[in-house]
């Protein structure tokens, strides 16, 4: 697949709140993934598909999501950026808030191997 | 201005070709910018308004713009991302090629404080 055709089905994916298919489809074993910021005692970075999958297990068990927007892609060469809206019940603590992120992706032989979310915390 | 009128303004100052005008219109003094690689040398990141302009003097002086496309923006809260596809002759080398990448902006009391460029190398 191509840079496009990799981000248009991200965007078809995660806009019907399938997150995990998007990760089973596109994503390269060796993914790495940043965050804006380290979770408390954490770090920035989870490396690797095991790492990747397990941040979000945790964030889909924690989260009820009552609407998802993606606004994108803009695409140049390997990579591609799209934007996050959601709209979020953090469940532990039954707090909801709207959360808006850019989310930028590379692209190596038809798959994702880096993300980066920029967000204000 | 918001987040949104500054994204908006350095798409239309970009695509008129006019980098130095958004540079003195939009950035914060104290800019940080990272670039996807290091020079031979140097760093990635240029920190303050004058390492910033300096970056941009450069790259005016050593390169022809033959044309420049800006896509975007992507607006989520502080930040916004748009493309770049210019098409350039680096003048040193007399070397004309297209450049594609992904630029990602953080805006605080609407100014450019950080911004991030992502391509291939």
């Amino acid at each position: 697949m191509t840079t496009k055709e990799v981000a248009d089905k991200l965007v078809k994916l995660c806009s019907q709140g399938k997150f995990h298919e998007a990760t089973e489809a596109l994503y390269s074993t060796d993914i790495v993934s940043m965050e804006a910021g380290a979770p408390p005692g954490g770090s920035r970075e989870a490396k690797g598909i095991a790492a990747v999958k397990a941040k979000g297990e945790w964030w889909s068990a924690n989260h009820e999501v009552h609407s998802v927007a993606v606004e994108g892609p803009l695409v140049a060469g390997s990579h591609f950026a799209v934007v996050f809206k959601l709209d979020v019940t953090f469940k532990p603590q039954s707090k909801r808030f709207k959360m808006e992120e850019v989310a930028v992706y590379k692209v190596v032989d038809g798959k994702i191997v880096y993300e980066e979310f920029f967000y204000s915390m």
